[in-house]
């Protein structure tokens, strides 16, 4: 399906690892559309993943650059700007990652250093790309800014750790400066909360194979998938949505306005049965073992 | 424990039908907080609850009125003026009630003059409330309004059915009449979104038992109790809380901030273990059965 | 601009009443778009407006449905699968009308009978589409339905009066029906918070102007439209967005997420100064006269 | 007005500079109310400001720490404990402040060493003051955290710079330390959403006066003022909110929820008619100078 919907239109796509990544669907599908790009990730992401490979199927050039760097960003923006001639339209950040919950700190034990490594590379990051462009007037009016974002924003989900202030830190961003580049450039900035994905970022998520399954059942429309997501993202994209900025889009099935669904409810109760009749046999879990 | 919170104050208390009603937890400990209270229901409700007995224990009049009679309401505010020498200072509004979900009808084959009743029970007699104690210039300046909700106003619950939209429309209702009451005469107007409760009302929810363990399991705190919920209110009539108004507060234990507890994903997961291993022999539920 | 984002696709499209309608310009789009449609409005409205003209340029026939009316609706369900073969995709409700605004009755003295009115016509009637649609199994897997909402179903604005609660209540309709008709069927119901919008039925708002203005000036990117309102329920009636269900979808230029911007700051501290010097012989208002 | 609300209970309080400090209220009002508390500020803060006045009303011992330094909050909390004879109920933290506002950095100019002082004054701290009392076991079951936060959390004020994204980011720590140190030891946690205030704090946000004038006239009762914000501070960790956490609670005279008052709207159709009487001559502001 190809609707040539951002034909003309040219990005900068960050964080696409492999194929399962958000970032790389997005490419995929932005290609299709009609869309030029270019393709970013950090030095040791470009080593372990396979962007080249999706690099040489969208004919894009990968700049490498670390989001954390002003310098790395202000590089990354001039090449764009050379291999597209000039000013583009769009932008998606897809980046994040705690130390913390990499390396087991939990939520009330939490390394300081590490957190603010956390906001600074998954939220901060989505401040420095902005300011940057900005800065150096790459975007034309009415382009589009869009950053993945979580539900553990709004609500707490146990063992989604110091990521959850920092999603809610990139939601604040992309109001704050929704306001200030909206006013000027007519630039739209949002974020999309996206469902529970199984990308190599989401699978070190404590439980997160459980917690899909769980977002699923309570969802009527079933999670949403990267390819579904890489589908949304384009109309954020496109000239269809221009008058939509400084929110925070929710693209989860329908889970975020649920409070609890008959199917997950079915399970649960079969856990509580469970629970009564088995307790005293039950193989899983190992009590109040530290976690969160 | 009593702090003399609402001492020299007075105000109308509708919807206590027994002991486990909020309404009657709230009675009591305004009254214990030095409150004066007139205590009020439908006439099938007085001879159906025990209310005479509270009325005794609070030293209070029981005047019958039909929430959704203006004129009832009319009269009950006029003895209540009379029974007070004067204005008051508060008015709790605890009602609600589905004859959809009472007669089995789902939300997809609503029968729609019940739905006018349950939104004219639930939540429209909330405005007529409001309105008459407006026009007769019943309360006093920085008065307080609160009525009962629950989060099925933001978020779908299975089950319960067209009352969730009565909450929505009972919230809106304390926001616009929060602005004109509140400019005028310095009355704010509030509703409380409480756990789920085992009143007589709420029993009549499908599944409230099983709902009301999951939402303990989510809830850091545990699910607010009505007598937690009497202390809640008491602190929203006392003179402390004046500048907070047109807000739905939650209740809740954390409930409405979290999207899954450790606690209720391993209850989740045994379930999930359970359909797997006992599925052919699965005891509970009889598959689709007309329920939302 | 055309993309064919919705070719292959059929739908109902509920009130529009001139070229200033929302829907109308969602009728044009859509067409535009590759869809077929059919058209329907209230007798009354049929006769006030110029939707002919509409029909004719979009090729799509006219029924006639009272949306408050069950039997209207079944007749308007049957006669489009007539039309177009069988099952259909898509539907907009763009409804709306408050006797008590029309009459000058202030939220302070509602007339109860009205309200009922306000309510049956602007949300009520949405589920009553919906239930239809479902019952008669009208729309296909995957299906969108959006209604049109305002920004007032969350923040009081002044003299917008019980249509805010309408409003409120229509988009829980949206959620209590998307999660059954979603677990269902997979069909997705949303609502779009719009811009205020100098349609005839938004020229009905008290003092919709100046509002307009605020708002435009509140906005970074200023008002949406009519037209940017088109294009983006286009984006929600495709296939690229079928993820999206029970959310509330602010379209507005972003002003839901705005508290104060500088420029709209600046006119109102022009108000200040202009009070502080000129108040003595202010030309404009006349003090306290009835309106809220 | 005192009843007692607090007897036997003990908490330190973080951030009174001075008598328009919000935290100064609140300790008199705590302690009005039967409390024990220490007090609590930065070295820099205790020589600018008037402290030990209030040490000496409350009867109260005053501990520097900076917040941002783990070390120092493990000594305060050893101090508390000790002066407190074991653990205590209650903690408030009433610390703000942004070098890029002071520095005159706007928001599309940022110093990223300076936004991380931002975060690491305004929220940071907020954790870390957290993990120290829970570390070390210093509060008793059901005690009451509450942090001072500002709607910018949710949408954007021009001028509030990097602090709308501090405020976010303590909002969302409260929620997810909510979660841990209520299952674990029934500690609520809350932010309180404050009307703009005029602290030394507040009065160096750009504009304020003029944003507290348009707050005032679009709140139904009005600005809430430090005294306000005392007593409703006080609720919260009084037992009769135990069940409350995990919220952000608006404390603002309705601000939060209103679209439009008419009362600021005449002000702001003032202001747009005399630009066009008056633009030529027009004696505020300077054009397009540099601020947000």
């Amino acid at each position: 399906m190809s609707f040539n919907l951002l034909k003309g239109k040219k990005g900068i796509i960050f964080g696409a690892l492999n194929e399962q990544s958000i970032a790389w669907k997005v490419a995929e599908r932005a290609v299709e559309e009609g869309a030029e790009i270019v393709l970013t990730n950090t030095p040791v992401s470009l080593r372990m993943g396979t962007l080249n490979e999706l690099a040489a199927k969208c004919n894009a050039p990968v700049i490498a650059a670390d989001a954390t760097s002003v310098a790395d960003l202000e590089h990354l923006v001039d090449e764009a700007m050379k291999h597209f001639g000039g000013p583009f339209d769009f932008a998606l950040h897809s980046i994040g990652m705690s130390p913390n919950v990499r390396k087991g700190r939990t939520y009330d034990d939490l390394d300081y250093d590490y957190l603010q490594k956390t906001l600074d590379i998954s939220a901060i990051s989505f401040h420095k790309m902005i300011q940057v462009l900005r800065k150096k007037d790459a975007l034309r009016e009415w382009g589009s800014i869009v950053a993945l974002s979580y539900i553990a924003a709004q609500r707490t989900l146990y063992g989604y750790n110091d990521m959850a202030d920092a999603k809610a830190l990139l939601e604040s961003i992309a109001r704050s400066f929704g306001y200030i580049y909206g006013r000027e450039k007519h630039v739209r900035i949002n974020t999309v909360s996206q469902s529970p994905t199984p990308t190599t970022a989401g699978n070190g998520v404590l439980g997160l194979k459980d917690l899909m399954e769980f977002a699923e059942s309570m969802s009527p429309l079933g999670n949403a998938s990267a390819n579904d997501c890489a589908d949304y993202v384009l109309t954020l994209f496109s000239d269809l949505t221009r008058k939509v900025t400084m929110q925070n889009l929710f693209h989860d099935g329908g889970f975020s306005s649920m409070g609890m669904s008959r199917r997950a409810m079915r399970t649960y109760e079969k856990g509580l049965r469970f629970e009564d009749v088995h307790e005293h046999q039950f193989p899983f879990g190992t009590g109040d073992n530290k976690e969160e």
